[in-house]
């Protein structure tokens, strides 16, 4: 899908609202906010029996306005819909808001009139928000179409574009960004998404000059694939993307495999994707504006870390406990900062970060600008807090209040990194603190100890991403056309494609299945071989750990009656025989395809990591290895790939090329693969082989 | 220790100012928060020159306030401390706030001047908070001693204690807990604990008949054994604590033994104690004041679940995952309630809970209440949560707001279960909003999605525990006077005390070795015996599945030269021939002795769920085998009791049992045992057996 030029209708210079009325709400709740953004262009008001409606004259049709509009508020009931896009398209206005409900949201009759009416829209020419979406607010621009509740007075310098799946927490969130100092950009419903997606409005605001970071509450993502490359753009152009995504507790439909579908919950595949693409997840409402907000403010954080003073030691200890909750990076100062620290507070024992410039600042408020000063010039220093509480109102300022917060605003502002001041609890950035914070020239409030941190460690985890960049996606594969059904064909594939694969012989009598242990080193393994049984342990098909010529010719005939005799019907090729391998240490890797994501491949330890603890890391394919070694890293159990009871250490390198080239070989085999396994990938040091592979197929 | 009564202290119908001047700020301060706490009994200044101070006449000691007095703020330099505490005795004044600093918070020397002047008040019979403490606000009286920060107007139905160990902390918890609607009964600044301690003030709020909850800010808890004391009390009067302890990143000293020492960080233990007596462990500010108010007011709730009714299918969807987040139980709707609420909301396809009673709401407010009335009678359903926005001011209300507000407090106050109003972002409970939701009738409000699904996961399981009770502790077991030292000693004094341990017997010879096999079915396993090693398997002192006579008879002597070249010094008793035990579960259970806690039982998977992902549960000692079935259901490899790869089911009562013999046999082994480990817990079905043990003792 191209991009919607959303700009006209998100930033329309002259508005219509169809279907005003002096008994429709909606129609009033739109003038209001149009007179709350203080907007300023020509507002027409569309009445079927015209007259004065809402004390101001109305036109009986759009057509009848007689002057261009950029965009109309449509609050006409479902059964006047169409003919107010006739008259829309007729008038020649190209954008609008539908807040008309009734359609896909109420079940298969709507959703159909909705395909319907929309699609004439389509042929129209027209884009529209909707249908069932309360409209949108600009404030970059001063324009609201629709009836989002604005909150005044509106805050200076816009920043956060928000986007909005939920119409009624777009509202919430619009009037919570105000309290507490969130200067939104634009604040968009989405609605039913008949026409304009979230995609599409995230793209608009990734390309909008104003907007500076993104936050998005999501219930379902409808166009993955857009939606990624959406998220590829925004991180190039280092514009965050913060999302709280609801249902998150449902699992998608499980894949056709049992065992790896446990593994690849909708989910954990999109939280991949995030991870992956930089996109920043968060849990609550508060946590999405202020992420976003921080983030907006942060920018790209050089590769340094974060420094924190404080004049209490409980708000130390608290920072460095929730920091790393949040993954936060603490700088350990150097030398030369300590003895800047020291020379200040003489004191003291040592200059640990978070560093506790003791009450001795509450006597002599310049201490916060000194040892701002103390601090920002070390190499490790990124990042700076300190811990204040802003007041929210007069009677909360001590005469210690105005010094401090100028001392500090001075020391930030001379750091030469990024600074703000810390609140320990969360509360609103009043119009007072505000007043406070600019008067003292203080570059940006956090307020909440436990939202901050998640939005340091955030910064920090997203600037990194930023800062690298993502990597192009690699050519695809070349296809594979012939479909591997038994293990050996699909170990085979396996093989061609450059993914290391245990040796093997495939024996079809007595005589053959000696010779093959013979030229194997042994012991060796024997397993059926036939394209009908998939599930080689339960008919006894698996033979383990056979020495001695005679006792593999035994083995061999044992095996082949007593899968005859279990499944008499299934066409059986022989055996494979293979080289025991003992030792070393077993990995996972499947590879399933979501439903809406497409391939994912998931990697883990062996046996009880994966079986019972889930422990694997999962990615969208393609990956590269050096993704594939960031994945081996997140596993609970990354410990046991650096030696484990005295076994040498993995090569990760070489486990990640594997890996890699399993990924490659599943996207390789086509869009009917339903999922791909390897169980066991053997890993010894740096031997590697595939002992044992199952591809299924959808069709 | 026994209880301080702290009741003159902290509930004073007197107080005097030792110290003011009107050079002295503590002094300006603590009169001014007299004034706004509207204390209306006397208050007498003394200063050393006398005269008018702080525009009031003040005495020139304690002494010559010839009136009793209950409690005196000491604001004197710390030069002056040692005398104004004799002023204050010959004045008959028992009780006081001492804010002066410059003692234990400064270094070594300071502690013994703290030390010294605590021990002569101690002697003259006064009973004082501090030094160094910001003394602490009564709302319940409303008298004020010391200088934390009050903000009115006070809030009325004070029910939370809050006690912080940071005075800094408890200013800003008493000013946040104003701004959004927490009810402070007492706010306690500890300062250096000299005397009065933070169980102390905990024990004092148990058993205020005002306070329902209790706040706790910690930075290290002193006194372990008092304060779990206090907590056991606390539950028995079913007032939950609620505590952010700081500082959890740091790991106690470890214990001597590196294997279980790293399972047994302090913060572990701490948190395990906490889960056994019902305290509240959160991590943020806000965390600490609204789950301790919405525990005040949820109280004990029934053996029932939670519900939801909202009109935004985000909101519903974002409360379903941060509830799964804390462990909310979700009630799932019986039939005749999926009846009730179909005939509310007729165009609904199910009746799920959390319950979205749609956008409909909006124009007949009225739904809110008869879909309440509706889930409410459910017998699963124990709590109501009901989603809507609390307005901060006038210009937040719209026309539904009022209608809205009032259906749903008439609903929650009919519905015979307790029930909130749950705003979904977190912010201040205006005075506008309080009126609005007293007019109403509204019994509570929550405010924040995130924090509240917390609170609601706190009160379910804290109200389990105050239904259940703490178990007495049991009588301690018999005193176990031989201290075994090596592995077979270990395991005799385990089976006196009723665990289960494998059968053995020891060989000094080639022949007993042989003999021994021949009564114990084979595969044996011989193991060195030496009080002098501890760890076989390093000096080749371990050889496993030995089958045949004459094979354990040449193991024997191999094993015997082995040792004996490799630890020629260490004294040989012989070797332990004991079965082989193959196939079932390998269980580790670890018993350590805490420097602060005392002995603490590690219990978990083996193996690498060990050794890898420290994947165990922990208790004190005593443990009761249901507290055992418990720490086995929070493994993360829990799954595997049931039956793994074809296993059979473990008896988990029986390895309850076991488990707990150990623990009190750790206890019986008295103060020198270091630890205690049993490596492994053999378990086959109902078979259980310790296979091997260590002990480690300290002197």
């Amino acid at each position: 899908m191209t991009a919607l030029d959303l700009t006209q209708l998100l930033r329309p210079r002259s508005v219509a609202i169809i279907g005003a009325s002096d008994k429709n709400p909606w129609g009033a709740m739109a003038l209001r906010v149009l007179k709350q953004m203080d907007f300023s262009g020509p507002v027409h008001l569309v009445n079927r029996r015209g007259g004065e409606v809402l004390g101001r004259r109305s036109v009986t049709s759009a057509r009848a306005i007689q002057e261009p509009v950029d965009a109309a508020f449509v609050v006409v009931p479902a059964s006047g819909l169409a003919e107010a896009i006739e008259d829309m398209a007729a008038a020649g206005i190209r954008h609008g808001a539908i807040v008309t409900s009734g359609f896909a949201e109420v079940g298969d009759e709507g959703a159909a009139q909705q395909a319907r009416i929309f699609a004439r829209a389509e042929d129209l020419g027209l884009t529209l928000l909707g249908p069932n979406s309360l409209g949108f607010l600009n404030f970059v621009d001063r324009v609201g179409v629709g009836t989002l509740p604005v909150t005044t007075p509106l805050l200076a310098d816009p920043r956060v574009g928000l986007v909005s799946q939920s119409g009624a927490t777009a509202g919430i969130l619009s009037r919570a960004a105000n309290k507490t100092n969130v200067s939104l950009s634009y604040s968009v419903a989405l609605g039913n998404e008949a026409r304009v997606g979230l995609s599409d409005v995230v793209e608009f605001l990734v390309d909008d000059a104003t907007t500076r970071s993104i936050a998005v509450f999501a219930e379902s993502i409808r166009d993955p694939a857009r939606f990624l490359g959406v998220a590829r753009k925004a991180l190039a152009a280092r514009k965050p993307i913060v999302m709280l995504k609801v249902g998150v507790g449902e699992l998608a439909a499980a894949v056709a495999q049992a065992h790896t579908g446990a593994l690849v919950g909708d989910n954990k595949i999109f939280e991949a994707a995030c991870r992956e693409y930089g996109v920043v997840r968060v849990d609550t409402l508060e946590e999405l504006l202020h992420t976003a907000d921080f983030l907006a403010y942060a920018g790209v954080l050089p590769d340094a870390k974060f420094a924190v003073a404080s004049i209490s030691g409980g708000a130390c200890e608290m920072i460095a406990d929730r920091g790393d909750d949040h993954g936060v990076p603490f700088a350990r100062f150097d030398a030369a900062t300590t003895a800047r620290v020291k020379a200040e507070l003489p004191d003291f024992g040592a200059a640990h970060n978070p560093l506790d410039i003791t009450g001795a600042a509450m006597s002599d408020p310049d201490l916060f600008r000194r040892s701002i000063a103390a601090i920002a010039p070390d190499p490790q220093v990124g990042l700076i807090g300190v811990c204040f509480e802003a007041p929210a109102a007069e009677e909360d300022v001590s005469p210690v209040t105005r010094p401090a917060i100028g001392a500090i605003a001075k020391g930030l502002n001379e750091a030469g990194v990024k600074g703000f001041l810390l609140q320990q609890t969360y509360q609103p950035i009043t119009p007072f603190a505000r007043q406070l914070a600019a008067e003292a020239g203080l570059p940006y409030i956090a307020s909440g100890l436990g939202h901050t941190m998640r939005s340091v460690g955030a910064a920090f985890a997203w600037s990194r991403l930023a800062r690298e960049g993502l990597p192009k996606a690699p050519p695809a594969p070349a296809p594979i056309v012939a479909r591997p059904i038994t293990e050996r064909e699909t170990l085979d594939v396996l093989a061609a494609s450059g993914v290391p694969v245990v040796p093997a012989r495939i024996a079809r009598s007595r005589a053959e299945a000696e010779a093959a242990a013979r030229e194997i080193a042994e012991p060796v393994v024997l397993k059926i071989l036939s394209p009908d049984i998939q599930h080689k342990t339960e008919v006894g098909g698996v033979q383990l750990n056979l020495v001695g010529q005679e006792t593999v010719g035994d083995a061999y005939e044992a095996m082949m009656a007593r899968v005859a005799a279990v499944r008499p019907t299934a066409h059986i090729e022989g055996v494979i025989v293979s080289p025991m391998r003992e030792g070393g240490l077993e990995l996972f890797v499947g590879v399933a395809r979501d439903p809406t994501w497409g391939l994912a491949i998931a990697v883990g330890l062996g046996g009880v990591f994966v079986e019972l603890l889930h422990d694997t890391s999962l990615r969208l394919l393609p990956v590269r290895p050096e993704m594939v070694k960031t994945m081996l890293g997140e596993l609970r159990g990354a410990k046991v790939l650096a030696g484990y009871r005295g076994g040498p250490p993995v090569d990760v390198d070489a486990v990640a090329r594997a890996v890699a080239a399993i990924g490659d070989a599943a996207i390789a085999l086509g869009p009917d693969l339903a999922s791909l396994e390897i169980n066991p990938l053997w890993v010894d040091g740096d031997r590697i082989e595939c002992l044992d592979a199952l591809a299924v197929w959808t069709a």
